[in-house]
């Protein structure tokens, strides 16, 4: 599963065509357009295109729905319509129902991201997750026909999450599960890392000319601060561009006259 | 760091209590008053309350922000102004670049999880996080003000993430770190699991009932129809109210005449 990031959904009909092995999102009795557009951006942005809508309260397809989703026109115009949550999840295996509060069922509840590992696991194909309405979220009857409820652990004293900032969650920890994304990397343009000849090179120009200006005078105190400055610089991971830059600066403050006006 | 979860924010004014060792977030010219208030419903989903404005286009306090704030007035009402981008970071010691694509600059680029962690081990404290407006993003020189890019890797076939989602998935890596509900777990109401007498009961029962109606007369076939049944029931995890709950369905199939109607 892991490695398949790069491989994704490059235009946004690739990303459609992923669908199958991707989870389906099942909205219940959705209110606002606004938020069905809302959803199905969230969706694309991780790689996700299975829509399917279970009586949305203002009919379908809704314009403000449109609006919303900013270019992710593709989910929408696939999305399938229902009038059952049963017929809405008939071919699916695996469903979970998206619950943001406590309920008096006894269920197994997992967090997004173990949901996402379990998806994953799965295959992604066969599995979705099912959203209830704005006001009302979902009802027990629906809750019985999914495996697992996944809950987002938010600040209790403020759990009230918009259905598509929920539908994004979700999305995401299954999105990252995927993605090969280093956790750091340091990005350049048009230059490269500075080897440390460059960089030698650097520290001797301004080390020798703060011995000409006395700044570094006082003999004991010499290997310190020349140290100092040198881990500054050192820190800064500089690109060979920047060190040229930086020789420049110290040529600029100790060969040419300062300019009066 | 971890385990404080427990402790955050009962109420909404917990939540603010905790300022200042939670990261800033920080709007350089945000366009919709909507958007605004997204953002800190988003925030207070997640614990967050340093809410910073740089040049609101629609000026501030601003209507619609409430509106689409659901509740998270707070994070609004304390909500600073600020004229510049060096005012609103003045008293802030590291501050990360929320940019959403590449940009011609050499700068450690992080992912929200990354973010999330770096942030956490400096305490929170000192911490926060610039946001650009919805068209246009940050400019170059607000980013030559921070120490590193956060970026959120998602489908490079569609990137375009709305600010407060941008917002919530920073903000959510962020107070997962702290969070200890554990990534599944079986909750139950008015029960407690079943023990394996209880569950040996019901097995015995349903075996006996099956025994006489000649569900399992074939001998050699026996001991595995009798192994795959109880595997079932074992993987539903059962309370003890259910099994009581089977032991009646058994009672009433076996015992009861059919109902003709």
């Amino acid at each position: 599963m892991a490695g398949t990031n790069r491989k994704l959904a490059k235009t946004k009909s690739e990303a459609v065509a992923a669908a199958g092995k991707t989870p389906a999102i099942i909205l219940i009795e959705p209110q606002l357009g606004e938020n069905i557009g809302m959803v199905a951006r969230a969706m694309l942005n991780c790689g996700l295109s299975d829509l399917r809508l279970v009586r949305p309260r203002d009919g379908w397809p809704n314009k403000q729905a449109v609006g919303t989703a900013s270019g992710a026109d593709i989910v929408l115009e696939n999305a399938k319509l229902f009038e059952t949550t049963e017929a809405a999840i008939g071919d699916l295996k695996f469903v979970y129902a998206a619950t943001a509060r406590d309920r008096d069922i006894t269920k197994e509840v997992v967090t997004p991201a173990q949901n996402a590992m379990e998806i994953r696991r799965l295959g992604g194909e066969g599995c979705g997750i099912l959203f209830g309405s704005e006001a009302m979220g979902l009802n027990n009857d629906d809750i019985a026909l999914t495996s697992k409820i996944v809950m987002v652990p938010l600040n209790p004293g403020f759990t009230s999450l918009n259905l598509s900032q929920a539908v994004l969650l979700l999305a995401y920890e299954w999105f990252k599960l995927a993605d090969e994304t280093p956790a750091s990397e340091l990005r350049m343009k048009d230059s490269r890392p500075a080897d440390k000849a460059e960089l030698l090179g650097l520290f001797e120009h301004l080390e020798s000319e703060l011995d000409s200006h006395g700044f570094l005078r006082i003999k004991e105190k010499r290997p310190v601060m020349v140290q100092n400055i040198r881990n500054v610089f050192q820190r800064a991971d500089m690109t060979e561009q920047e060190v040229r830059t930086f020789r420049g600066i110290i040529k600029s403050l100790t060969k040419f006259p300062k300019k009066e006006d």
